[in-house]
This record gives C-alpha cells, structure tokens and sequence, in this order.
C-alpha cells in the first residue's frame, strides 16, 4: 500500500516533507510527494489518483482547498486533509477543508506529525510493524510527559 | 453570447432559477442552468464549459465552493461566484469561494439580483440593448429610493 | 475489524444511530454503538476502547469535545470525530475538535453521511466487498448530478 | 474600452501599481490610475467614473469599503472590487466589499494578480489579443505546477 | 436644531420610526425620516445633508453600510450611526459601520432606545429641557432596576 | 457562607432561578437572588456587596458584562460570572465577561446547572454536607451515562 | 464646555494623549485627561464625571470595556468610547465597547483622530470657531486627496 | 489546603511558573506544578487529582483543551482553567475551555497574575491571612490608578 502526499502548489513542499519524514522516522512508513491543483491541472490530479491501487493520500492545500474534496470525490482510497493554517481570516479557511457536501469524506488533521500518525494508524490495520511503531510512539509520548512531571516536581522541591 | 448558470448540485436550483429569471425579467437575458460538481463529476463540469465558445459564466455552490475556482481555472471566460450564504459557521465558508489561490480568479457577487445585474453589466459592454437595460434598471433602483422619500416626508406632516 | 461509534452523551444518539445506518444501507458495514464520557467516565471510556483488537472508532461528542483527542490517544486504531455542529457560537467549538496537541490526531469528518463514507473507505482497503459498495455509491453520487443536469437543461426547453 | 483602477487613498497606491502592472505584463492591457474616496470627495467619484465610456473598473479601498459598492451604484460599467486583507479584526471588513444592498454588484477578486487576470477574461471577450494572452496565461500557471511535481518526483528517488 | 433620520432603504423604516417615537415619547425631541441610499443616491444624500444648518443625524443602513461614513464626511453636524444587527455572517458587518478611514467619524450605537438616547444627551448641551429628560430618564432606568430588586428580594422570602 | 445570584436586570431573572433552584435540588444550598446594574445602579452594587461578609457572588448579565468584572474588583469573596449566550454576533460579546484587566478577575462558567455546581465545589471545601452532594450528583452523572451505554448495547443486539 | 478624556489605565495613556494633541492641533480643542477604572476605583469615576458641568467625555479602555458603558450610564453628558483595537480574539472584544444593555449608549468611534473629530462636530453645534476648524479639516482631507489623483495622473502620463 | 497547578504540557511550564510566583508574591500562597494529559496520560491525571484531598486546581493547556473539564469532572475541588490565549484561529479554541457538557464545571481565569487571584480569593475564604493580601492587592490596584491620576492631572496643568 502506497502513502502519497499531494500539494495544490511547491509552496506547500516544506509542509510535504515534513509530513513524509515524521512518517518516516516515527512510523518507518515510505511515501510519495506529488505537486497537482485540483483548480489548475485536474486532469493530473486524476492521473495521479488512478494510477495507484490502494493507497492513503495526503492532501496538502492553502486558501480555498478545493483539492482534498477533489482527491476524496475521486478516489475509493481514504484521504486526509492536513491544510497549512492561514494567519488571513483567523484561519477560517479551514472550512474550506471541512464543509463538504454530502459523498465527499476528506479526514482533516492538522499539523503534519499529526497527520503523519493518522496515516500511520491506518497502515496499521494491515501492518504489525506499524502497529507496533504507533505503540512505541505513543509510549514515547507519555513518557516525555511523564518524565516532564518528575523534573518539575523536583524543581517543586 | 452565452450565460451560463452551473450549480453544484440540485439543491441550488431555487437560486440559479432565481438568477435566470432575474436575468430575463431585468435585462432581457436569456441563460441556460447546468448542473455538475467540480468534486464528484469534474469531467462534467469541463466538458460543459469547453462546450461554450464565448460566455459568462455564474456559479452556485454551498459548503466548500471548489466549483467556482475549478470553472474559472479551466476558461478563458469570466467567472461569477454567487453561493448561498451559509447560516452555519456564520456564513464564513464565503471564504472558499473569494480566497483563492494564485492564477484563479471567479468574481464574487452575492444575493441572485446582484449576481444577475454583475452579469448584464459585462454583457452590456457589446449588447446595447442590455446596456439601456440596465441604465433602466439602475433609474428604477434610485427612483423607488425617491418614491419612498417623498412618502416618508408627507409621513413626517 | 470492528466498526465502533462512542456517543460522548445520551443526546447524540440519534446522530450515532444516523451513522450506523448509513454504514450498513450504503456499505454493509455493521457497527456498534457505546456510549461513554472523556469528561465524566474517563475509565469507561478505556475500557471500551481496549476491548476492541482492531477497529474504526467513530467519536461523537458536542460542545467541547474531549472524546475524540482521548480516545485516538489511547488507542492504536483510527479515530474519525464527527461532532454535531453548534448554532451556538458560529459553531467554533468546532476547534475543540481539530486544534489538538502532538500526537493527538482524530480525523475529522462532519455529517454523518460523510463519516460513514470515510469509515468505509478505510475498511475497503481490506475488504473488497465493501471497495465495490464504495465505488458504487461514488458511482450512484455521479449519475444523480446527471441526471439532475439532463432534467434541467430539458427545463430550459 | 478602458480599464481604471480607482483607489480610495494614496495609501493604497502600492496595491494599484501591482495592478496595473500584472495588467501589463501578464495581459498587454494598459489602465489607468486614479484616486478619489466615495466619503470624502464622491462628486470627484463621479466626475471620474462619467468620464469614461466603456470600461471595466477596478475600486480598491481598504476598512469600511463604501468605494466599490458606489462606484457599481453609479456606472452602467462592471466593477471589480479588490480590497487589501486587513490584519485588524481578522480581515472580516471584507464583508463591507461582497455584503451589498440590492441592485448594487461590484464583483470581489482578492490579490492583485487575480484582479488583473478577473479583468482581463472580461476585456479578453471582446480583444482576442488579450484572449490569446489569458490562454497563455493559464497555460504557463498549470506548466509551474507540471514542472514542480516532475522536480518533486526526481526528488522523491 | 434638527434632528435627521437617514434611512439606506424603506426598509429601514420600521427602525427609523421607532428611533423617532423613542426621541418623542423618551425626550419631548421631534425628528425628520428621510430615505437616501449613499450607493445609489448620492447626490441626494447630499442634498438633504446640505438642506440642514446645525443638526444631528442619525443613519440607517444594514449590509454594507456607506451612508453613515458618507453623511458623516460631508457635514460639519454630529453623525450617530445606529445600522440595524445582521444576522448573516454573525452581526460582522457592523464592522462596516465603525472600521472608518481617517477623517470620517460617524458614532455607532447599537439599539434603537439607545440611538435616541445618545441624540438626546448630545441636543442637552443646550436645551434645558431636554436634560431635565434626559435627567428623568436615567432615574427611571435606576428605579426600574431598585423595584425589581425588590420584588425579587420578596420572592426570596 | 452565603451564596448571593446577583443579575443586571429582571430580564435575567429565569437563569437566576435556574441558578437557585440547581443549587438547592442538587447541592442543598440556599442562595439569594439579587438585582443591580454595574452601569445603571453601582452604588446599589456596591451597597448588595458590601452587606456580605463571606459569599460566593453569581454574576448574570447579558450584552456587554460590566456587572462580573465589577463585582469582583469589589470584594474579597470569589464570583462566578454565568452570562446568557447571545444569539448575537456569534455569541461572542461572552468576550466580555472573560477578557478582564489585571487585578479583575471573575471565573466564567456557562449554563446554570454548572453555575451552580461550581458554586458547590467552592462551598464544599468548609461543608462536608455539599460535598457528599456533589460526590453523589457526580456519582449519578456517571451513572446516566452507564445506564445509557447499557441501554445502546441491548439496542446493538 | 469642557472636553474631558478618561483612561481606564495608565497603560491607554499614549492614545489619550493622542486624542487630546489632535483635539488641540486639529480644532483648537482644549481637554484634559484623566485615568480612573469602572471596575476598580468605580467611585473614582463617579467623583470625576460628576465634577464637570457640560461636557463631552471620551473613554479609552482596553479588553472588556466596562468604562464606557459605565460613564454614559451615570452622566447627562454625551460620551464617545474610542477603545482601542485588540490583536487578541481578532479584536472582538470590540463588542463589550458597544452592545450596551438599554439605556446605556456610549458611542463607539475608532482611531485617536477621529475621535477628536467626533468631539470637535459635537462642540462645532456652539462654537463657530470650532466649527470653521472643522470646515477646514474636511476640506483638507479633500485636497489630499485630489492632489493625491493629479500626482498619480501625471505618473499615468 | 493544597493549590496544585496541572500542566497538560511542559510548554505551558513558563504560564504555569507566573501563576505560581504570583501566588507566592501577591497572596503569600504555595502551590506545586504538576505535569499531565487528559489526552496522554489520563490515568496520571486521575491520580494527581486523587493524590490530594482538599484543594483548588488550576489547569493549563492550550489548543483543544480537555484537560480542564476532565479535572473538573473527577474532583470534588474546584477547578480554575487558565489556558492559553492561541494566536491560531483568533484563540477562538478558547471556547475548548468554557463549552462545556452538562456537570462539568471549571471556571476560565485569563492571564496568569487574574487566575492566581481567583485562587487567593477561594482560598480566602477560610485563610484570613490571605483574605487580608487580598485585600491588600485590590488596595495596591486602586492606588495605581489613582496615582497615575494625580500624575496625568499634573500633567494637564
């Protein structure tokens, strides 16, 4: 099962690559980055789609982001959307990413190591060592926590 | 020329039907309703717009409007947005339809009387007929204006 | 796999219940519905979520959500929250449920339409039952739009 | 036909040259700068907009934009109304440009550059020059992002 | 000196009566009504501004609201803005009753009551009588709130 | 200790007795209902607040909320503001009741039945009678929620 | 007359003094500053606004205003709140500045200058020579403007 | 009576540092910082807030906030939540912190040096020394303010 990554535009690559290496370093997980606008090149919008079976897309789109409902309308593989947040509009383009009309289904997650976890836990269904680096993952997680506690508790002191 | 009215879905036909008839009751402009998604049927929605040679063009889509960007990045002819205005999330899903990205440039104009005069204006710069409509119009709008003045003085008496 | 909806209250029920049907009538896809509190039954919760081996949790809870981070925090399988939306303010607590920390990642989908379709969509990489009922449901979304289209240009005799 | 871009400060001049100049380099099509404010000096307004026969306006007024929707009110001539995005009150003074009154209909294009290329499908309906230069236009926008998933995809190897 | 209710629109009317009865009934003060739309009848706004020594004005104007920054820029008379509370778009366009650029300075008060009032305080400044009014009326506000309290208090009983 | 609801107008006085009557069903505790103005009547304010010694004050006003800051610059005893939610602009004028200047500092809890228990809590930590009540209306809370989960499984069957 | 400006903290000092240089260098205004807090020295305030005769207060105060509301309530004399714009919560806290409760109508004007404007229209009602200083700022604002057009139409050239 | 402050992460260690100096400086008050998810480690969250018998808590977490209500819902204490103000999304996430489901009930305290004075003033409410740096406080606070009066009123001269 692939994992592919798709930016409206290369200035949402940044926001890529830092998706396909948390996927990588936390999750082991390999993954694509491909550029498309589901506004300006839809026809290789579809191309990009049709030409994987089973795969997890990734939809990475600023402003007015028509490519996640496009990707999702298009495709019988799960996608989830993980838009830049704006700083024009308080970020209220967001609901560009989430007010979809009914029988489209993109999954917001924002941040890209969120979104790289998302994935994960998909991929996870069918594969184990996934699983088991989501567990890891997680562990890790509650232990830095954990062990913040301790540091201030001793600073308590 | 052709006007063209292409809905997202059929539950925008109230409005298209509202514009259409805005258009022939107002500036004698006939017009032609389509409806097709630029999420679940983009085909569609390119073979309707390349089947026009020149054209204006006003598209209706609620929630997250990819429509009106996705028309406008696939025509050299000038694109009219008018979606209804959301009573969710206090209407700011507008965002998707005026916030958009470089190189994509639909032309918001909300309310179906509003969107029907931005359409004969641009028509009026080679019809005019269409021209002397909407001067007509225009002295209505001012006189009904006056009108009511004149009775909201005698109202004063 | 399981496909298990958790209701955060009794309230939500009839949104739990809209879910569950539109998974079996649109996908086959049976699921369960619990209910249970991050707030108010936190070890509750837990144990739900523990009893399942692998599954698609479907977290639903109003105002400000708690759920859906604490359930995908605490669990190897995917999360997708889909919260009723507030009329009460503009509906951001909307925020609650995507805005979450570090390794917190529930996907969101609204309408309970959609959220049935992006659960659909993740039990189809495994189940090919259920990747046809996909397709054919994306294919049923098609051809309503054209047919609304052939009825409407017909309208305009 | 002329293209007149009318600002409602000198403030706004920066926004009004990158105007005129994507209006120029990317669509040969020359205009003219004015200023006049629809608060402070509406007959000058006036007087400027009666000045031109045929033309297609481009207002741009930041805060509460009286300009657009007064030029659109006084001009049998379209109006494109292209507000800065204030960082104040999360740009929400936007709603004074698209919120217009009924029979009232300046068309809203945020960003420069898509102001521009919203003029130039209009003027591009009656001048095949400029036609031939919004299809290059649209050509050269969908090359970039061609060429940037090529340059991705090398990368990816 | 007079007292001017400016309406965008007849359909402000039932706002400028009320604001009107409240001037008579609350503060013994007699007000005109006029219509005039900023956008659509400028020069009769102006007109009637002009047709006025030593005044207040009051302005009427829901969705974009030009008239209030308009009257205010071209008359040396105090300018009270009172636009009616939209209920698209969460009340924000009242953001183009107060976001005014340098050197126009209409004054918002929201609420008919309070419109009248803020007339009332400012026409004190040299009618006695009227701050006597203004004087009784501040003391009924006061003792409606000291009954009610007691009422209460004997509920508690 | 005494428990004092104090409200901006009579126009507030359901919530006050949804307040009150929460506190004696689920908490057992007595409170009193009061009514003054921070605008109107301030002196009144300060006299109610003053006559306390120990209190837990309730604060309920609607629209802009001086009263919460008001009260709680004003005395040594905490206050819980509970506004109303305006169905006004988006709700937000809450914004008033919780961005205090330093030195102010009401505690903002919304809807009356958690008013109420917040008072409890605060009560609970001198009455050990309160507290068993609130350890028993949490006990319940989670209860509902159980029995609920229990009713759904039947439901699955 | 006097013309009396009330800071709700000594941090809103620098915009209270440029009120009051504008009052001066703009209309050849007098006024004094003074800083009391509604919620924190309440009958500071009283003392303060009671202690002039006619005159016409402006408020400044930050988050939630309280101050403006609470001056208006308790003077006959009209009052201007010009408080300045949050960068927190997109600067809504604006609200608590004008959503006043019935019988409170402070008038809300934006921005240091046109503030004094506000107030210089107020005292132009009895004093010519304030009045000319406003004719002549008016016709200023004008002039910038047309000299602003003619240096931009020679750039056209 | 213990005052326990609950971080959901230590990047909210420096917020929860200022409340705990405020405490200490302001009202004499010790505290201890404890470091705990409600999404991550929500077990250690239960046994922090188990671990202690009579308390008040004040919890801190930003983005989508269950930290404070799930406290809130499994202590008997009283809960003060003072999260952070996000710069995402106009800190509209705030509403995470004060939407809360029906027998949830922290209490939103903004800025730090406010939410440890709302902590001194339960406390208080049994420790008569703290009741009197309370007092202390508000006193300090008025005398600011007054100062910075007497200062600007020299000022004036």
């Amino acid at each position: 099962m692939k994992v592919v990554i798709i930016l409206g535009s290369k200035s949402d690559l940044e926001i890529g690559e830092k998706i396909r290496s948390k996927l990588k370093e936390n999750f082991g997980i390999d993954s694509e980055i491909r550029i498309a606008s589901a506004h300006k090149t839809p026809e290789k919008v579809l191309e990009i789609i049709k030409s994987y079976e089973k795969a997890v897309f990734v939809t990475v789109a600023g402003r007015s982001n028509a490519l996640s409902g496009f990707v999702d309308a298009n495709t019988l593989n799960p996608v989830i959307a993980s838009p830049p947040i704006s700083d024009k509009f308080a970020g209220m383009d967001i609901l560009s990413s989430i007010n979809m009309p009914s029988g489209v289904a993109p999954m917001l997650v924002l941040y890209e190591e969120n979104a790289a976890l998302a994935v994960a836990k998909i991929v996870a269904l069918f594969d184990d060592n996934v699983r088991r680096k989501v567990e890891e993952y997680q562990r890790k997680k509650k232990e830095e926590i954990e062990k913040a506690d301790e540091v201030v508790r001793y600073g308590n002191g």
